[in-house]
């Protein structure tokens, strides 16, 4: 067994094509003083990945032309020199889109398979359900009987962000594209209402779904929806701004939201956020998480593609296309 | 003597002009129960004023059509039929464009010319003086050896933001349109540095005069500017959004920032502030920049037009040519 290897050899312009990786094989790593390897099994597709292919300042460096994607994924470890990470522990970190990782074990963490098949810990488990955690509830700050809009509400960290608004005793209305998304947001995550974006009337439909206004908006895609939104937030309204994807394939700057003024009529609180920014409380994040999951309070679902690493581009796209149905994860092998 | 009012009879479509209002006379009004009749001698101009002449959702309903102008004003009680306001007193209300105003009291407030002259107390140490004291503390939060930005630097609640910075501590960096008024922001009002935007270098000259980034933008203006500004943003800075005076006389919705994503890789928190949220905290406000005024930290001037009544239209619209500096007040006789 190789290791196979995605490498990104040139920064895209718009949508990823396959030119802009290389997919090679090399030799398993052996790991050094200090380090485990992992064996990954699920490659976590964020949309975040698309930025960090593009060169300029962002909350991190760009990936190096030449260098292995960068990528959260979970697997288990196979070697270890780590005392800390022992064969056959089931692991979830920043490794790389590849088969095989080494870490130091810098900010990799141990799941536990019995609890939720390994996927999901790249998943509601993981990342996004961490971000949707401390987004809301930090950022956002939902008080009972307010009412909680997401956009991208089918997708990652959406479909967990309408759940928790419900547990905290919102009205969760999702934004959705299409009818099937839509019923899946409200059918099978339980949110009291979905609008499809892509049906023509986003304004009244939201007016229509979100009668009382909008008190917390978690902006996931920008553009021509945040400002139909921005019309609608109630005074004070809050607005955790986690990510905008409308705008991660653009060759162009795209134009910003024209009802700015919004923030300012109505005092308005638009924060960005990433989830490092609560690094040390991870493990409240992933017990509570876990708990809500266990009590059947939190319905997680993947959208596990297969086809292996040389299928990365492609999966990929599926982002931003809106291809996917719940997270979007790479089986390795 | 009769009672002269600026009446909006017409929705303006750009920069107001004459024949938006009615300027007429009428008979001195007589107090009521409880009302007293004020004199004014001094009508505040506020960037303000423009979205109170528009139909729409705000933060205050727009002024209705037949109705005298809405404005801050300061003058003296005439006639009384309220124990609490005597005449003689000095006052500062939301009295209107005219010669005289009936009140009941609500939202006055009682003025010592003995410590400024009238003008003052609708400027530096009246509305615009306050909302850049809860505007930059407890929205921009700066903290001592930060930076902070704010444009309209020469304006009324600019020139205050930039010298409560200096006064906790933070570079003060204005911007401002021309070389005239930047030296009078660093010269007079003793920023560390002021931007001309006008001279076509704004993200160069930016960066030169904010070396180590911007913690704060206190946002007066809008547009070209705080696209410009987003960029140079510090980790987790703050944007006070105040005004957005750049697109009051817009007659399309103009463009959004396009560097939106700032907000989310810089994690800003960019925020909307009406004076009026602190309605609570006005004695507070008053006190400390009296304070400092008193003690030569806060240098306060006002840009007294003469005219009258008449000159309204004309004397409003130098806010959005950048005719004025310093606070713009109209003398009513």
């Amino acid at each position: 067994m190789s290791n196979r290897m995605v490498k990104l050899v040139r920064r895209p312009k718009g949508m990823v094509v396959r030119e802009d990786f290389k997919i090679e094989d090399g030799p398993v790593p052996e790991p050094g003083a200090g380090e485990f390897r992992v064996k990954i099994a699920y490659i976590s597709l964020d949309p975040a990945m698309r930025g960090w292919m593009n060169e300029g300042r962002s909350y991190v460096p760009p990936v190096g032309l030449g260098e292995v994607m960068r990528g959260y994924a979970v697997g288990t470890v196979e070697a270890s020199n780590n005392p800390a990470f022992k064969p056959g522990d089931a692991v979830q970190g920043l490794f790389g889109v590849q088969r095989y990782a080494v870490s130091k074990g810098e900010r990799v963490v141990k799941v536990d398979p019995s609890q939720a098949p390994l996927q999901r810990w790249v998943g509601g488990l993981g990342m996004p359900g961490w971000t949707a955690y401390f987004g809301l509830l930090e950022v956002g700050q939902p008080k009972e009987g307010e009412t909680v809009v997401v956009s991208a509400a089918s997708g990652a960290v959406g479909s967990i962000v309408g759940q928790i608004a419900r547990i905290k005793g919102c009205r969760a209305v999702g934004i959705a594209g299409g009818p099937d998304k839509c019923r899946y947001v409200k059918e099978e995550l339980g949110f009291d209402a979905c609008v499809d974006y892509k049906a023509g009337n986003l304004a009244a439909d939201l007016k229509a779904a979100a009668p009382n206004g909008i008190d917390v908006y978690f902006e996931n895609v920008g553009g021509e929806i945040l400002d139909t939104v921005l019309l609608q937030m109630n005074l004070r309204g809050r607005i955790p701004v986690c990510g905008l994807i409308s705008a991660y394939n653009a060759t162009e700057l795209p134009e910003g939201p024209k009802n700015l003024r919004c923030v300012l009529t109505q005092r308005l609180r638009m924060q960005g956020l990433i989830v490092f920014d609560w690094v040390n409380r991870i493990p409240e994040a992933m017990a509570q998480l876990g708990a809500w999951h266990k009590e059947g309070k939190l319905v997680i679902r993947e959208d596990v593609r297969k086809g292996g690493l040389d299928a990365y581009p492609d999966v990929l796209n599926l982002l931003y296309t809106g291809g996917n149905q719940g997270k979007l994860v790479l089986a390795v092998d």
